[in-house]
């Protein structure tokens, strides 16, 4: 059976993928009246006087919302709310397996800026953490700003940034593979969405110098047609040097192309016009940028992809429990810039030196130590 | 050690009662290519061709969300949503350990009407149900009938009818007892807030002909100060004569007392001026109207109250997890006044005939039938 053919099978039998359940169970008057009435009136009390005490007494925490509109999901794009709850629920199901990190889906029905606001504000006080997700750009960025600086949990958009720790943490070891110093790079990130700016963002803040963006009318800079205005903001730090021309022009030189766009637009041809040693991540799903073995055969040094199949997946199944586990456990009230390097950084360094190689540079999904180490780096970055 | 002590010490190891699980591990690559991608797309193309597969392949099939603004909480009054969170907890628990429905705590950070309606429509879609759990009256009134406009799955304030459906089947069976008829017992029901409405609506569409509602102020009529728009609907179907005059003067000659008030305000003498073989539900928390002893001594034939520690405890637990058990599983859009009626009767025909007496009159709260009972109740009852 295809994985499409046992995904519905499978979905269907389970009708649910995740459940909740006690951590004790009441079988007696006891029970209830410790859990229920009227034992629960004594740590209401106590959290009535200082709310800082629900951490030690409810769920809060160690519990995120996972929260969709639905319009973005996948490769699937604007489904909805009801659509995007297997995804959802999915996602939940990874933050406890992962990360032993409970997880709630909530999936809006409204897609407009103000009421996703208001709604996860309103809803926060159950949770220690928002995770963000499939929720398209540029609205994705304004929502995640204003509710981090709304709320005193937490807020981190996924597609964003897990896929941002995660990149970086492929090119930390593939600058140690190949040699290459973070200040001499040219990068170009084709696709200029949440994951595109996310990842530009990330790279600059680690100290990459030469950022170039393109999207589908080629490389972004002052004069490109319609930029929303997160795209314009990033003119004012990305493609300095204001070149204007396609993608095939931005690669000619460059070292590093991460593509988070469309399949098969990368070419044999503008893979063998970049420097040498080049690195690729062509993560579009599930049909890469450019097939590995055809950047390969072209010249290129390390391809990375979104798939299983291939080596070198950037999965963010590596970050976000293990991000979200510490964020909770060192009660962060935000998730900072200096906790995103963290995670990339010791997600890099779960690959031992002496297994680095082309086709080793990430830490397998399954690795058992990826959720502990990660969260372990972002607790120590905590600033309270 | 005594309760508070000890749930206290059992909130705070516990860390958080409820918690979310998988229902199936994700240990191989192959696991999470069904559970999440690339797989899970085909479920989501499934449920945006038709939003009602939600119940066939995600958790809305079995998932209510317990929400609360925490503005009414148990005794302890306008606690806010962070100190809401145990009880909401709990309450969750009570829906897996009873009726095996899963159930989240969402406690909300406004106590504006229109910011909880917006919010929990929002929120709405990932859920098979909503049961709205101690916001403060009248609030409560206006924000379930417009939540149950606006939403296709059922919403249900369990202090309201959860309470109101369980005085009513301890009602049924205490007239089997006495051999008293609907048609001819006057009823007294002392407290005018989201209860005491409740139950006095529910008693009429049952079939009582003669009741009365009091408040603070005595006898609730037309001319009584300060009522809210439900308080001053209730006059429309209650106390039909326009009697006035205090609790004392309502509860002469009456045979059912309902109390949803305030610990020790029914005297003994008060118990006397009642109908020979009197009827009370005396369940104010944790001390009652009025003792049962005190009661009993006086001339009351009948006395339940809210705690465990007496006969006929009145307890939503025997009603909330089955109904919703039953409205999930049928798919119930609402729930209706049928519904609550079977579910009420299903409760008092739980107490097999031979076994009814003035003492036992409610179904053990721990009685493993009941939730199947009370479920299939509601179920049969379902009109699409």
């Amino acid at each position: 059976m295809d994985t499409n053919k046992k995904a519905i099978k499978m979905h269907r039998e389970w009708n649910g993928k995740l459940e909740t359940i006690a951590k004790s169970p009441v079988k007696s008057r006891e029970d209830l009246s410790i859990a229920y009435t009227p034992g629960v009136a004594a740590p209401c009390r106590i959290i009535a006087e200082n709310k800082e005490e629900a951490y030690n007494y409810t769920m809060k925490a160690n519990t995120v919302a996972v929260v969709s509109d639905g319009s973005a999901v996948l490769g699937l794009g604007n489904i909805g709310p009801y659509a995007a709850m297997p995804v959802m629920e999915g996602k939940c199901v990874l933050f406890k397996e992962f990360g032993n990190v409970n997880a709630v889906p909530i999936c809006l029905d409204t897609q407009d800026t103000e009421e996703i606001i208001a709604t996860v504000k309103n809803i926060a006080p159950a949770f220690g953490g928002i995770n963000l997700e499939d929720i398209s750009a540029p609205r994705c960025f304004e929502i995640e700003e204003r509710l981090k600086e709304m709320l005193d949990i937490p807020v981190f958009h996924d597609d964003q940034h897990g896929t941002a720790i995660v990149v970086l943490a492929g090119i930390i070891n593939g600058l140690k593979v190949t040699g290459k110093k973070k200040e001499d790079c040219q990068v170009v990130v084709n696709g200029a969405g949440s994951a595109g700016v996310a990842i530009t963002r990330l790279l600059l803040t680690y100290g990459f110098k030469h950022l170039m963006m393109c999207d589908r009318e080629g490389i972004i800079g002052k004069d490109y047609p319609n930029l929303n205005w997160m795209q314009k903001k990033m003119t004012e730090v990305t493609n300095l040097e204001n070149r204007k021309g396609t993608l095939t022009d931005a690669l000619k030189g460059a070292d590093i192309f991460v593509g988070v766009s469309a399949p098969n637009i990368v070419t044999a041809d503008m893979v063998a016009s970049m420097n040498k040693d080049a690195i690729l991540f062509a993560m579009a799903n599930p049909v890469p940028e450019i097939m590995p073995d055809v950047a390969k055969a072209a010249g290129a040094r390390i391809v990375g992809t979104g798939r299983s199949d291939f080596p070198n997946q950037v999965n963010n199944v590596v970050a976000f429990p293990g991000i979200f586990k510490g964020a909770l456990e060192g009660r962060a009230t935000q998730i900072t810039e200096e906790m995103k390097l963290a995670a990339a950084q010791a997600i890099a360094d779960l690959v031992p030196d002496d297994e680095l190689s082309d086709e080793f540079i990430m830490p397998e999904a399954f690795d058992p130590r990826v959720a502990q180490v990660v969260s372990e780096a972002v607790k120590s970055h905590i600033v309270k």
